[in-house]
């Protein structure tokens, strides 16, 4: 019989490492949106440089949490101080495991006492959706799944249209499209603002690494909204640039968020194992695909948990309980293991397999710009000179802005910034991955760097967990 | 007030190359498809080892020319002897200025006696309907212009879906979808073949060098064909392998075709008088972007005649006139100056331009794989060891297959395949260009080659054009 649970899958393939290191779902891409709209270099130029506008309605899941427990549902589920979050707030909402591995993260909005938006990849979505269904809960969710990675020229459509503007000069956009300047919002709250006949919220942002509003509504005033926003630029002599699906995602390189950790819900029995049971067998967690030269028996050694990733520090340890808080608890006490830092790639390793692309026989694996990655997740060994791992780079691309090849990843402790390491770049074997040529590993010296790696995001974030890894 | 024609855009700038050159339109891209279904190594890999897949539904208008007097029409307007042109025959359709510079080309495939399906890019849709308007003609003729290169979401609708299956294992999916042998179609004919439960027509071609077959139907019947290929393959044992915009135009550097000479209809009187004032100001001649370090004030100097790409042997001398007979007598009788010929790349000169792009400053105008061009028409200088140019490289692109960057252009006659001249890569100043960001020229050693370039394009196509250059 077909599998038709994660668990079914896992049944049958003995090891998960393996089905996943084996996925034939291509790769994990910014959907919908083109490729470039002007070119991926000057469109990474133009959130350090002038200002960038990120289409960001389709490559997310969205879901609204509703109901007179919604806000004691999700922090329940979710590792985030809920003390402090009023009305118009948003939060980086991490759930983790009851062994406290990260499933995931969303970006979470509270829009009314009872009513809750978050929007990020699959594996959060999924989990919540489980956890209304396994637990005992007063709560209405509604799920919108991120487009389809390839519509071949069928409509797309979603619930709400979202938009974020960034860069040294957004402001002044947003006060032409306002009609006068727009009220003083703070890191990650939410205002009103206007956006030509419309009212739309917005969240003070900065993802890539400039501050920025992210604006959403519904799907249906997309195209007045953005070309709203196209004449405000326009008026106030602002070169905003689009930002297309090549140049998106390298974005995070210089803000240091690692967008995809490997949810850690392979093992584990009670909840998890009934959550496996649940997971459908064509879903992200069964479906997805890990890249990368890093090749563990134990899933397990893909994990990371909230410290490791900075999260620790908005971790509501007041909260009399949440999924996960002992095992945090306990890995607090004994101090966590690793941390992140950013890879900075060398160049001359970079340029040696880029030659190898020009001669016969296999090639190094192939380092696509500006975002080379091949996989949902990705894991990459890093080395020391005894070539022992002592770290895992798991988020790859080119910024033009810092003219370099960076990733993100974890570090064990003793690891400090400025060491020079060795990442392991492609995989010990050829897998059944379509996302990859067939290639030999190459040796890349990668230097140990700070997160965020952008010096404008470290400066501007001072608040950010983004600065506290 | 606003400039409605090519003619007014012509008048207000003084010169057109500034306008073209400067053009903000951004990359001529193959749109709607994703951009890698796999990824663009293998995709191109498929071409050569099995079997590939190209959805050409949407980048190549379509022009349907039907009437009493569609083939005297069409006759008139292209250079090709149409003494031979029987039904469910195709050709390589090729209009020319009076002057005898190229305007264009379409494949045509005749389907009655009285009607004829055009595919191409705009130049020759635009000159035959034109045509149509400033002459005589008992013609009819319906446009189906490409689809837009950027619909984020929104659906495309076309006349008819367009797919061509390619590679040395092709022919078992042919018969396993057709249900039997296929007829054995010759070059550039069509016959009807079964695709499920639909007859199709279609067309044996080759574009990548491979021999394969095209076939077309009503658009709404692409999922049916589509899923019916794939399922064909897989019933077959072929892997056979769907390719995404990135890798698609980079099939014509191994078969040797140029897609994109700059309409020579800029100058001349007359008939080119009156269709400058009859081209939109935002059609493709007056909004298309000329890329590339060959910057002269003449715009005749971007042109090119069909002896120069290869085209002669097919003009229907017999014919009693064409638009551009005597022109073309003329350079027959003098003997073109120039020949097509494929640039080979000097790899390290390549790495060079890539190794700018990670220190701070200004770089190299960056190459991007595999797909470099940055306009609707590339014109890049080449020149002797004395700084002479005594070429224009014309369309760029890596090959996977090759593991080689190559480019496609002409050279004057007295040049050898062996030479090893240079290329101007990159622009002498910043234009305004969105598809390129701000960079510095470099020299990029090339060395002359054949067209086509790959051997087997050149052992399989001795009856094609491609090979007569």
């Amino acid at each position: 019989m077909a599998a038709t649970s994660l668990q079914d899958v896992m049944d049958e393939a003995g090891n998960i490492v393996d089905v996943l290191r084996n996925s034939k779902i291509g790769m994990y891409v910014y959907p919908v949106v083109a490729p470039e709209f002007s070119n991926w270099r000057v469109e990474q130029e133009a959130w350090r440089k002038t200002a960038v506008l990120f289409d960001q309605s389709h490559h997310m899941d969205e879901v609204i949490v509703e109901g007179p427990q919604a806000a004691e549902f999700l922090a329940h589920h979710g590792i985030n101080s809920f003390s402090n979050f009023g009305l118009n707030r948003a939060k980086h909402y991490v759930p983790v495991t009851p062994a406290g591995h990260v499933i995931g993260d969303h970006i979470i909005f509270r829009e009314r006492e009872d009513k809750f938006v978050l929007v990020g990849r699959a594996p959060t979505s999924n989990w919540l959706m489980f956890a209304a269904a396994y637990g005992n809960w007063n709560v209405r969710l509604r799920h919108d799944p991120r487009s389809p990675s390839r519509p071949e020229g069928e409509r797309v459509l979603r619930e709400h249209y979202r938009f974020q503007i960034q860069g040294p000069d957004a402001t002044a956009i947003f006060e032409k499209m306002n009609g006068g300047p727009i009220p003083d919002i703070k890191f990650f709250h939410v205002d009103w603002i206007n956006i030509g006949s419309k009212k739309v919220q917005a969240l003070r942002h900065g993802m890539s690494g400039a501050p920025g509003l992210e604006v959403w509504g519904p799907y249906k005033d997309k195209d007045y909204i953005h070309s709203t926003i196209m004449q405000a630029a326009r008026d106030a002599g602002v070169n905003l640039v689009q930002c297309g699906a090549r140049a998106y995602s390298t974005n995070t390189l210089e803000s240091g968020w690692i967008p995809s950790p490997l949810p850690g819900i392979y093992s584990g029995d009670g909840m998890m194992a009934d959550y496996r049971q649940w997971l459908g067998a064509d879903m992200y967690e069964a479906a997805g695909a890990i890249g990368g030269s890093f090749v563990s028996d134990n899933i397990e050694d893909y994990y990371v948990n909230p410290f490791e990733l900075g999260y620790d520090f908005y971790i509501g340890w007041k909260k009399d309980d949440f999924i996960g808080k002992a095992a945090l608890e306990k890995i607090k006490a004994e101090g966590a293991k690793r941390k992140k830092v950013t890879f900075e790639w060398n160049r001359d390793d970079i340029l040696k397999v880029i030659a190898s692309s020009f001669e016969q026989g296999t090639p190094y694996k192939w380092i696509d710009f500006p975002q080379p990655n091949y996989a949902s997740s990705s894991a990459d060994m890093v080395c020391d000179d005894s070539g022992k791992m002592v770290g895992m780079s798991m988020f790859n691309g080119y910024s033009f802005n810092e003219r370099c090849m960076l990733s993100l990843g974890v570090v064990n402790n003793d690891v400090q910034v400025g060491d020079v390491l060795t990442l392991k770049w492609g995989e010990p074997e050829t897998t059944g991955k379509t996302s990859t040529e067939v290639h030999k590993q190459a040796e890349i010296r990668v230097r140990v760097s700070p997160t965020p790696y952008s010096s404008e995001a470290r400066e501007n974030y001072a608040d950010s967990w983004r600065t506290k890894s």
